[in-house]
């Protein structure tokens, strides 16, 4: 069990990957807190948050289950959340819990970001996807029209990760966490992303999986202290996410994984990359680890415009300029701004090369 | 005109009273943005709209004109401008324009803070209530089980009050800006306390009122510097808000005005301060100049126990327990955590005297 500490600029906090340590979440808390709010989800529920009740005997702890996927990140839920801090009398010195994957931690942190202009919360991802967006105080809802606009830059107290929570995923969530790993490698270290390219992720040893999280921990956690609200390096942590992101919305959110539809992001990063930069990358390496891994590639429903629509209206893009995450090498990575005719060419060669 | 400097944690700006300054601009803007949204409200849009609207020419500019009052501090509204920053294809290098009163600039300003995890806003407050929340940074929409319940500490980029638009108030609107006036007087000014007590609300020079702001408005900043998240003095400016939120809620939003609801607050506040300390307070003197300038203090419905329980759900309250700003002396302020029977006590001997 190792901490990697995060220094930000508005907080800094401890992220903890161990065995059974959500037994043991009061060696994890900065202070005393009056009350506190667990939020989960029913599947989540179901299996861990019992465990983390033992941990307060001595003061008033409260739970709200939300149902379980990518629709709970709404404005109701939202809403309804806050009405159950208010109820349970939630006050400043309250601490909201985040117990599950990507969806409840950006939930419950925007809420607790929100609630009384803001009130404390922890991290406790059950996810392997969730190292990602536990880490650097990203939270949000979605608006109808598109996925995380509504939010706030807003830190954890604390990320409490117990890998014994993991054992639960299914095969399609282990792919999904495996994806951003992938890319955390990509973009900034090569010796993780070779081992990586040897790990079959579905037979993982308990220390081998601590070993890529903390690995893939470390990347987020440097980039976020350097440039919390994204104005530079941040940034780069969207490899694979321009066309990733649109592929989910447009394909509708759960036909793909997030981590899948990174995945085929991840591809057409390094296609975009080979075509600018006029450079060799592992295209087809990393294609053939991903086939091997079952990621879904191929019977892919592209529809082009719509998908260069999308791309324009993603909050990374500035004046409806498409702007992209590429590779000059291995964990060299630049962002550049695309013509759409651009992305229109290479997009449609991609589609080629995927079939 | 003179210019107020305010250096928080998160962010540094100017607050600039003037005459004319809504049609300069561009003078306030710390950068190029990329498209300006203007949030105002049906009354505020009618009458100074066209004037912000002409300062700029060369960039895509967009409005959202909310209905005026209250009740667009809600969830409802809130969600509606989000679409409106994404309909219109704001961006992160997107500004907003907070023009209006309070309503506005808690609701846009939650937007701006909210929009992509945060774009830049800046305030021009058009009403004189508006000089005490347009600075310090606190947004907020409310629940409908109580106000201000959602929002975020969000400091605008700049705040631009121009005092001709407050010729158009009228005399409610003067009398509850009056109020938090009043209120910084008592906490930190004692000079300011007299000037004011000489001051017929409704018979004001431009340079009277540009002065008052101006003292108000300083008063304010210098606590926000020093405590941003209200985590100390910053409460002392909820002197007189225990009570007033209390009643304004428990009337009915409208009933009274924010201001007079403060007002009445205010004078409870002393009549309490009088109890806890046993010191004589400024408290006939204050509400025989509140008599005089038409605040509404009699016929009053108080519902007792309805009042303290809404006291008790303050969003300042720890633990269900009222917290309330008192005075040891004028400019002198101190929180202390009151027993409910003797709120009970005092809030009786209080109606009494208001009779």
């Amino acid at each position: 069990m190792k901490d990697i500490f995060v220094q930000s600029n508005t907080n800094s906090y401890h992220i903890t990957v161990g065995e059974s340590i959500r037994f043991q979440l009061e060696d994890y808390l900065k202070k005393d807190y009056s009350s506190i709010l667990i939020v989960s989800d029913e599947n989540v529920a179901a299996l861990y948050l019992d465990d983390i009740l033992k941990n307060f005997s001595d003061k008033p702890i409260f739970q709200s289950v939300v149902p379980a996927g990518e629709q709970s990140k709404n404005m109701q839920t939202f809403y309804q959340l806050q009405t159950d801090a208010i109820n349970y009398a939630l006050d400043r010195e309250s601490l909201i819990i985040a117990l599950g994957g990507g969806v409840v931690g950006d939930l419950a942190g925007f809420a607790a970001a929100t609630y009384m202009r803001g009130i404390d919360y922890i991290q406790m991802p059950t996810t392997i996807l969730a190292h990602d967006s536990s880490v650097g105080g990203k939270v949000a809802i979605n608006h109808e029209l598109g996925k995380n606009l509504i939010g706030n830059f807003y830190p954890p107290q604390a990320v409490v990760y117990d890998v014994e929570t993991l054992k639960s995923l299914n095969e399609r969530e282990v792919r999904s966490g495996y994806a951003e790993l992938i890319k955390e490698a990509l973009i900034a270290d090569t010796d993780f992303y070779h081992t990586l390219l040897e790990t079959d992720i579905y037979n993982l040893s308990n220390s081998e999986l601590q070993d890529h999280l903390q690995r893939g921990i470390k990347i987020k956690a440097h980039i976020v202290e350097v440039d919390e609200k994204e104005s530079g390096i941040r940034k780069h942590l969207n490899l694979g996410h321009t066309l990733g992101h649109a592929l989910e919305s447009d394909l509708g959110y759960g036909k793909l994984t997030h981590g899948e539809a990174v995945a085929i992001g991840l591809l057409f990063s390094l296609h975009v990359s080979e075509q600018v930069f006029a450079v060799e990358q592992p295209f087809e390496e990393l294609a053939l680890w991903l086939k091997n891994n079952r990621y879904p590639l191929s019977d892919i429903d592209y529809q082009t415009d719509r998908l260069i629509n999308k791309m324009k209206s993603d909050k990374k893009s500035v004046k409806s300029k498409i702007q992209m995450v590429l590779l000059k090498e291995l964990a060299f990575p630049v962002v550049e701004e695309l013509k759409d005719d651009d992305i229109e060419k290479y997009l449609n060669s991609f589609i080629v090369r995927m079939v």
